[in-house]
């Protein structure tokens, strides 16, 4: 046998582009040129296409204390082409299409290798300013200062670097102004509603706070066959959006006089609600949920983002004696490589809403503008197109 | 056709027979004379034939503050055989043997007709002094005063009335010493095993306490098929007993130096139990039982009896991060009527392990010696013949 040449070495260079920098917490990103380093072993260097914005993007950009970090590149809703691969990296190459996500998957660890937990417990999600293997950044200003990494995506950049843990490839057909959507928001609800919940047939949710996620959460209850959504919000306005992801009924928290919003689901639904998921992220809501929850057989599922120290509590008693379940639910309970392509798919099969969470589309540029409309309320999903 | 006569018309008769009853909270049991009113409509009259203490007794029998209330007659495990039934009774007739429960199954409201739900709705589970229809009680002493109910039950008599939604007729063929214990005790452990968790066989379970109802979800996870069954105990001493029923490993959790119970199961473990049961009733040991869960999909069964008010505290972020299930579980999830003639079959064909159990058995006369004995931790189960 002959020995074979060694294959030809191809040195990756840094990559000079775009990026919206948070420098101070809470003030405008700021668009600069920045360089992306080549991808280190098991990494992807990927080209961004379109990114959307999330409201954790929001949450973390305010923070001061950590895991809010400055200069950082935030970012986690996005779907890109990989540009390079680290040494490695078998899983994809360059060229193919990708949506990188928070939740790894390293596809060997006791938790990948269950179908029961989506927890990677090699990778495991953090709000880590750094990448998930070494900690360290591939990303620095002209000046050569670090700027640091969010929830393993940093997709706020022309081009980013990734575990290949944390990207699915996805078919290059794919509307990418849809299937960005699929990193973060709208599988996290549709996962809870499907996965976590495993929401049956013909029965009743209700829905606390009705927002992307929890529409996202209503369409995945739409699918699953519930009978009734309730959603609950504060804003009455967002009833009529809601109605076009499949919510029923809707509960202005608001406007209820002396009742709370557990006695009034209480009654519309005889006894509770089959299953409640709490989407805003605050503690009294979980209570509240769990209140609203059905004896027996109620399933609550936490998905909001709580802030840092918050702390659920319960009456012993009422656990003991209602025989009712809390369960807490990341991205869903889905496992990114796999049933990301089945949610594509179902949006091919027009089973999945995704178009209507588009409430907006604009050019990377404007991302400041995304910003704001979703501080303001006036948007669902806001596309941002890095070369439109 | 011939016109049918009317049946022939008994009235029924109090009936004079002696029974303990707890005059002052903590103190001896008073055996006296009682009379024993008969059944209303949907009540039954039993004739106890033999009952054996439970650790909620004690609890109760101490309580100053509601739900405590005297004179009461405690005692929540028997069998006994139908005296005579009221009216609108169909199920069963006198002579019949049955076990009554704290739990009712109405067979007609929506948690009944569930398999989802062992919460009758219709005659929710309370710690009244009373009967489930009515709240009235049956129980006079000679001077006609009023003396209480418990949990529906009140086997420190030698009759006693029951709801018909109350009791589970089974086969008389039975030995009642044995079967007696599934009124309570024994059911609510197993069952939180078998039906609330549905411990996988090859799992991870830890149980914190192992009494008689720890003991008992050790039997219903050996049952299920568990691989490894972790007891967390003060006292060394269980380990040796525990063995008996399955447990194949031992924490003692004051022996453990500056680690945690939840550091020690972790390591043991490799990242957490499968499912962490909580068979004594302190919020604190329903945190670490969480917190001893393995990520992705632990299940943390609240079983032990708390007092009111307690509080159960979660840290949202964990609650959210780490996928984990809390569930609480009355009764072991079971419905009485259908499950308790399974778990005697399970015991006639030497699965179910019963015997062991019984640690003494008495007569009823020496009531307060039994109560000596389980507050001393000197007994699991000790059952008291009615007429020994």
């Amino acid at each position: 046998m002959e020995d074979k040449a060694p294959p030809p070495t191809t040195v990756l260079q840094p990559i000079r582009c775009k990026a919206a920098v948070c420098r101070k917490p809470g003030e405008a990103l700021v668009m600069e040129e920045i360089m992306v380093a080549p991808p280190m072993a098991h990494e992807v260097r990927i080209r961004i296409i379109c990114t959307s914005l999330c409201y954790s993007d929001i949450t973390v950009w305010k923070m001061k204390d950590p895991p809010g970090i400055v200069p950082r590149i935030l970012g986690h809703e996005a779907i890109g082409v990989v540009e390079s691969v680290g040494e490695d990296v078998n899983e994809v190459k360059e060229g193919d299409t990708v949506i990188p996500t928070f939740m790894a998957d390293c596809g060997d660890c006791k938790d990948c290798l269950s179908n029961k937990s989506n927890l990677c417990s090699k990778l495991p999600f953090s709000v880590s300013p750094g990448l998930p293997r070494c900690g360290t950044t591939r990303f620095t200003d002209l000046n050569g200062e670090v700027i640091h990494h969010f929830l393993f995506v940093s997709s706020f950049s022309e081009y980013t670097v990734v575990d290949v843990a944390n990207v699915t490839k996805v078919d290059p057909a794919i509307p990418p102004n849809r299937a960005c959507l699929l990193s973060c928001g709208v599988s996290t609800g549709v996962g809870a509603a499907w996965r976590t919940a495993n929401v049956e047939k013909g029965s009743t949710v209700a829905i606390f706070g009705i927002g992307s996620i929890g529409l996202a959460v209503a369409e995945g209850a739409r699918l699953c066959g519930a009978a009734r959504i309730i959603g609950i919000d504060v804003n009455q306005d967002k009833f009529e959006i809601a109605k076009q992801f499949g919510v029923t009924e809707f509960v202005n928290s608001r406007s209820l006089g002396d009742k709370s919003v557990s006695q009034v689901i209480n009654e519309m639904t005889g006894g509770g609600a089959d299953y409640c998921f709490e989407c805003v992220g605050l503690p009294s809501l979980v209570q509240e949920a769990y209140a609203c929850c059905r004896q027996g057989w109620g399933k609550t599922v936490v998905l909001g983002v709580h802030k840092p120290g918050s702390v659920l509590s319960f009456d012993s008693l009422d656990v003991l004696h209602t025989g009712k379940t809390l369960v807490g639910s990341l991205f869903g309970g889905l496992k990114p490589k796999y049933d990301i392509p089945v949610l594509l798919q179902w949006y091919t099969d027009k089973k999945l809403e995704l178009d209507k969470f588009v409430t907006q589309e604009m050019g990377f540029e404007d991302i400041n503008k995304a910003f704001s409309l979703l501080i303001e309320g006036k948007c669902l999903r806001c596309v941002m197109w890095m070369n439109k």
